[in-house]
């Protein structure tokens, strides 16, 4: 079929995958060796998932954690197998890269927008990867009680936000002499939790649906919201030194709505779900329905300048509610199972753990600000778990620990801050540093902090309460 | 989580993705709105597939056929919605590209590298669509009975490239007076059968494990490998005027050694599989392997200059005579699901219906010719049927017709001898008009000739022997 990979090495001529009017461009010219870049990547993906993902098992840690390691392995920091070119890397550097090379005799300028083209493709599965885990996350969970823990979630989510705002900006400011905006800007690089790496931790612990379980994920949607919110302000106050009230008001109106609308239309929706997937009489009569809805939502979350994994989560929930969804769940297991390792890999990937070198004196200057900020990082969501009212019995701990890992949400901050000019070299590492060691933490941590399973995860239904704290007994396996 | 696209909307500064480094690129600044670009396609692409199929199905035709004309509708040919720069369009062109710079406020250059990038993405995700489509033949496939038709399935292929490639250059020699290079072109372009559309027609009518879907599927895979052969022959000639016979050496040699390598290491393979599987204790224990062992053949098949597809669907004969095959059967099929169409659809889409327009001159001249090519291509292929040898009461107008399609490659065969200069606009234009009948007549032409479906697709075992010709009684539904 596609026959264009033999025509470049034949003949050197143009070939477009399905060339209508017949105007190759160097993209299209390309796309086979594109395609052979794709499936390597996810050969070595797939391979480092399992591998890393099966000895984090047998050592009793959770999967996600092995494969967030092993994806560091192949990535920046290690093998140079999965690499992107954002991190100032070029086709020379990436060995898949130097594969296709000898492979088909590239030529430099072929071989960096062939890098540059799957690495693209890599990096939207990898989107795609963590779209699809929020729709499963959102598919598990249950609505009426995400409702019922709603203010308690608000409530970990705002204290979450501030604790560790208001600690870092003021210890920066204090301890380190950090000027005022600088500081800020770290301070709120330290709110946002990661909502992929802690729901899927929840999910192998079987404690998504404990009361905890929907704490967390509840919090760390609203995080992730509050996070957006924050970026605008601390992003307009380092451009203009002003805060772009406009902007801000826009994005708290259109979440709130976007969050509360999906909900609120979800009830109808359903039905017409159950009623168009019954109609449909040709394969994926279920999951392709489903998944136009859940892109459908995961594309409106991006168009209004909220976020993508937002819409996905809402699609989940609302389809939580639909008869097909035990069908769904089933149908959905093995899309995610082979879609999700590609986003952790290349987030492991991606962290460059260079910036833990005391040898370069920036790091050196930056580690001290680290451990600062590790500790308030920390502490900071740690103490969320305490302002849970009503709820005696919960595991406070665990809760605080669900709300700790950062993820891209950090870099990101850290990012802006660097390319805006107010971070200082320093300050920006001990960012990065903070992520990447909150990221890998919290996985152990949120196993410690809910003791044993109580059931193997994915089967059945989790235990509910499951105290490790407040000395009462544990329900024994 | 990614927080980069209210970044750029909110800052204009360089944002990407997961910044270790921060050396942000174009391309990592415009990804969130790649990803946006990517969801919206995907909403379009599922609707249009499954209205198409649904619609289809309605009026009993394939399915498939149905998602192909839905991909005409979205196309180049109509609404525009799902369109590629290969055809020399550009993002202004463009629906969803419209959307994004209405959301998004782009520069012209930044939309054209958006463009790019998406289109390069959902090109990429459609060719893993038609690798995982004959990972699935393959997988419903049955080794023994392939190896059983084995040389029925060869001489099939045999007579179906030799007979139109013959009559095809002969009659554009003597009819139409082309010159001899530009003629054996374009009996080349006659050649190769399209086995995605062929196979999946097959499946939809549950003919698929019938002796006539097996040696259609057999002939087919082997006309794949013929077609390449073909085509460098063809190329040299068209380039140096003489044939790289080292090359063709090659490439014959690969391919048998690729594929009967691949079934008997298979056998040992089988094994090793089920141990692996067995061992694996985390999420995606079938999936993820059978998935590293498909994309590893299919980067294989790639990478010696062959086919992606064709290494997917070794992979898949392999695995069907695993003890896992039921389990993965059931697995591979949402994630089929989910992928398999966006090809289908694309190569809808990528089909410019403008070439059958006759008040354009150049169209004129080519559609007497494209009149007697469609005669050469469908008579070229059903003739194919009365070569097979001892099967008695075997269904001969369903294998020749199952051959007609010729997809995609045909028209990259246009695409190298238009980039050439060795074709005329009216012969390449007929070439095109010819490979877009023949994929569009043959789901319905195959329907008819094999009758009524005996049962449902997917579900059970088809029946074997269902004479249409020959006067037999049929066997009852």
């Amino acid at each position: 079929m596609f026959l264009n990979h033999t025509i470049t090495a034949l003949t050197g001529m143009t070939s477009p995958l399905f060339p209508s009017p017949l105007l190759a461009t160097v993209e299209a010219e390309n796309s086979p060796i594109v395609l052979t870049g794709v499936l390597l990547s996810l050969v070595i993906i797939y391979l480092a998932s399992k591998i890393g993902a099966e000895i984090a098992k047998r050592l009793d840690f959770p999967p996600v954690l092995g494969e967030l390691v092993a994806g560091v392995i192949v990535g920046v920091s290690a093998l140079h197998l999965i690499i992107f070119p954002e991190s100032g890397l070029s086709a020379s550097d990436s060995v898949v890269m130097t594969i296709l090379e000898w492979i088909n005799h590239l030529s430099p300028a072929a071989a960096t927008s062939i890098f540059e083209s799957q690495s693209e493709v890599i990096s939207v599965l990898a989107e795609l990867g963590v779209i699809i885990l929020l729709f499963e996350i959102g598919l598990e969970s249950d609505l009426r009680q995400l409702k019922e823990v709603g203010y308690q979630a608000t409530i970990v989510a705002c204290v979450g936000v501030a604790v560790p705002f208001a600690a870092g900006t003021v210890g920066l400011m204090t301890l380190f002499h950090v000027p005022a905006i600088p500081a800020i800007f770290a301070g709120a690089a330290l709110t946002a939790t990661s909502i992929g790496i802690t729901s899927k931790v929840l999910s192998e612990l079987g404690q998504l649906k404990s009361k905890e379980g929907q704490i967390i994920v509840g919090a760390a949607v609203i995080d992730d919201v509050l996070g957006i919110i924050v970026l605008a302000v601390v992003a307009s106050l380092a451009k203009t030194g002003e805060i772009d009230v406009t902007n801000v008001i826009y994005l708290i109106v259109s979440a709130t709505a976007f969050l509360i609308g999906s909900i609120l239309l979800g009830g109808i929706f359903n039905k017409t779900f159950e009623r168009i997937v019954n109609q449909l009489k040709t394969r994926g009569n279920i999951v392709i329905p489903a998944f136009i809805f859940a892109y459908f939502m995961a594309f409106l979350g991006n168009a209004i300048h909220l976020e993508a994994i937002l819409g996905a989560f809402a699609a989940g929930l609302v389809l939580d509610e639909s008869d097909a969804r035990n069908e769904l769940d089933e149908l959905v297991k093995p899309v995610a199972d082979l879609v999700v390792p590609i986003f952790f890999v290349t987030v492991g990937a991606r962290a460059d753990l260079g910036v833990l070198n005391p040898t370069v004196p920036e790091n050196r200057a930056g580690l001290s600000i680290a451990v600062f900020l590790m500790v308030v990082a920390i502490v900071g969501k740690i103490v969320t778990g305490w302002s849970v009212f009503g709820q005696p019995g919960i595991n406070r701990l665990a809760i605080g620990v669900g709300m700790i890992p950062r993820g891209e949400v950090g870099l990101v901050f850290a990012g802006i801050g660097s390319a805006s000019g107010v971070l200082s070299k320093p300050l920006e590492v001990s960012i990065i540093i903070m992520v990447i060691l909150t990221t890998f933490l919290a996985p152990p941590f949120l196993r410690l902090a809910f003791g044993e399973p109580v059931e193997p995860p994915s089967t059945g239904e989790p235990a509910r309460e499951q105290p490790v704290l407040g000395g009462e007994s544990q329900p024994t396996p």
